[in-house]
């Protein structure tokens, strides 16, 4: 029996960013307390919540957090496996440890969702020339390089065109374990949030249709132009995952869109966690992905993932920023804003989401 | 020309109970950080936001506190003049004391509605029995009699049927200085949630429906079951209010509708915050009445007020709110929780807003 967490419980988040922020703000409405673990002292999340500053290697900061709260999660997947294990020795922590240790390495995660019989783009295992060259005879370029961990936002990736561009590329990584990924020309980029309850009951939010620019997400939109077969089959793919990994809580699967006669879904990652693709949920659905995850982590009833409004999310980056004031006074407009103080170039500063009548 | 203040700012509020806390949330949205004054301790508000803990007439502590903060409001309008004046003597204050003033006292209330030309029901002045005897002669039982300060909830107020009844409630009042209003039959309860910037410009939500139980508001719904001439008129109301008053920030006007042939609308109540009544914009409109709030106070622009969706707000009141599991499980439903840990009897502990589609 799963426990519910009555209101005035405390749940633990590691990892102080935006989305740490936004499960602490989705968490407050509902009377929950937070507490936000972080080894940066201005993030954004411990600005709006409780906070432990530690680092993500000292147990015994991680063991005086755990004491304080009455479940754990996490709002990024690269939390070290050790600090989990920490932490869930004395709370519950959900996700698992096995939706982390899939997410975090891209070959584990691309052998997982291979072995559940759906598609992924072709890839390959590189850990030396001689692997990669190995690797290139069945992978033909264009081709990506990604190291298998740590990658985020288009880093640590790089596009071999030739295999003359690949040892450069291989040295550049340092020794990193990588992977090759064929480059797949695609016909959309979409992504499911999916929430996955203690009790194994699972909802989805509309599938959304992504536009990334430089490797980072620059607009989300619902509804995706799929049909209703697609809209289906994408579902069933990030249901199946869930159902895979027991995950509970939120988890993004992100896919390709390849073939326009007879189109079919490749997994191109997975993320154990809220994701930025779904950030149209705060304003276009009763229950935002955020609040659903938290449902989820304290053992409540899932929240109602039906969307009201179509929407446009567009993610405010760098400078981008600045806009803030013209943004804010836009008809139909949701701003968000993440408190971060220098709007860096690639940062993710804020999101805007205009929501249009339902269609 | 106001000052637009940018994300990172800080926003003072005086009051820590669920108002101040819907605030603070809402501020957090757009990167603004608030800081509470409160004199309780375990106050909703200060549980999500960083505050000063002092009484409201400690004046040092209110300097302390200004000095923290580019600019301040309040969550409640019974505020302490002089409260108000040590922040104003250091910060801007958004509304003025002038909204304060005419809605912390009933009678200056009723006087200044009157005067503007606009409906309000038969009342008069009560210091002592001589002029509750002459109030009595001119408005008739069965009357109210209520305080003409430090009233909510229905706090403070006596049905009178009879001359007889009006002695004995008048000596409980222990000489605080009260007036009789005519008990008014009426159609419906109405209010507008409107907001005013600093540039002068006024926003209205939907015209909404109030039932009251006991005294204290138990739902509010929107679209309210009035014409469109009825709206009009009530936002016109509430707009000649708020423009009387300089207000700057969100506004709710009370109102009884009257009359079913050739309806008439009286002002019942002024409240110079955000307001109970205007719960339901968090779910069903793109700019809640807190966010507009924030906006108006911080010299932003002023959101959008549009409704998408219909909804029906009910107030979890004292032990209402031990039914949460069932509640966050309805479909269509947002619940909300204080965060407050005693359920008392008429305790407002939180509230749900049912969304459908909009008609």
């Amino acid at each position: 029996m799963p426990e519910t967490l009555p209101p005035g419980s405390t749940i633990g988040i590691l990892g102080g960013g935006q989305l740490g922020r936004m499960l602490a703000l989705a968490a407050a409405r509902l009377g929950l307390k937070t507490r936000i673990y972080t080894d940066e002292r201005d993030s954004p999340a411990s600005a709006v919540a409780d906070a432990t500053f530690a680092s993500f290697t000292d147990e015994a900061a991680l063991s005086a957090f755990a004491a304080k709260v009455d479940v754990a999660t996490c709002e990024f997947e690269n939390v070290p496996a050790r600090a989990l294990d920490a932490v869930a020795s004395r709370v519950p922590v959900f996700p698992s440890a096995k939706s982390f240790s899939v997410a975090q390495d891209r070959l584990t995660e691309k052998d997982f969702v291979g072995g559940l019989g759906i598609g992924v783009a072709p890839y390959a295992a590189v850990d030396d020339e001689a692997s990669l060259r190995e690797a290139l005879r069945r992978v033909r370029p264009p081709v990506l390089l990604k190291t298998r961990r740590f990658g985020y936002d288009g880093r640590g990736q790089a596009l071999l065109r030739s295999e003359a561009e690949a040892l450069p590329a291989l040295e550049a990584l340092a020794g990193q374990p990588a992977i090759i990924e064929g480059l797949v020309a695609f016909e959309r980029e979409l992504s499911v949030i999916a929430v996955r309850g203690q009790d194994g009951g699972i909802r989805f939010y509309d599938v959304v249709e992504n536009v990334h620019e430089k490797g980072i997400l620059a607009t989300s939109r619902v509804p995706a132009g799929v049909d209703a077969e697609c809209s289906f089959e994408a579902r069933r793919i990030a249901g199946a995952i869930a159902e895979a990994l027991a995950h509970v809580g939120v988890l993004c699967v992100e896919m390709f869109e390849v073939g326009s006669a007879k189109p079919r879904l490749l997994v191109n990652e997975i993320a154990p966690r809220v994701h930025n693709s779904g950030h149209w949920t705060i304003d276009a659905c009763q229950v935002s992905q955020f609040e659903n995850h938290v449902r989820a982590v304290a053992g409540w009833p899932l929240g109602d993932t039906e969307r009201h409004s179509d929407a446009l999310m567009t993610n405010l980056i760098g400078d981008q920023v600045l806009r803030w004031q013209e943004i804010a006074a836009e008809a139909g407009m949701a701003l968000h804003i993440y408190g971060k103080e220098n709007a860096r170039a690639g940062r993710k500063m804020g999101h805007a989401t205009r929501l249009y009548p339902r269609s």
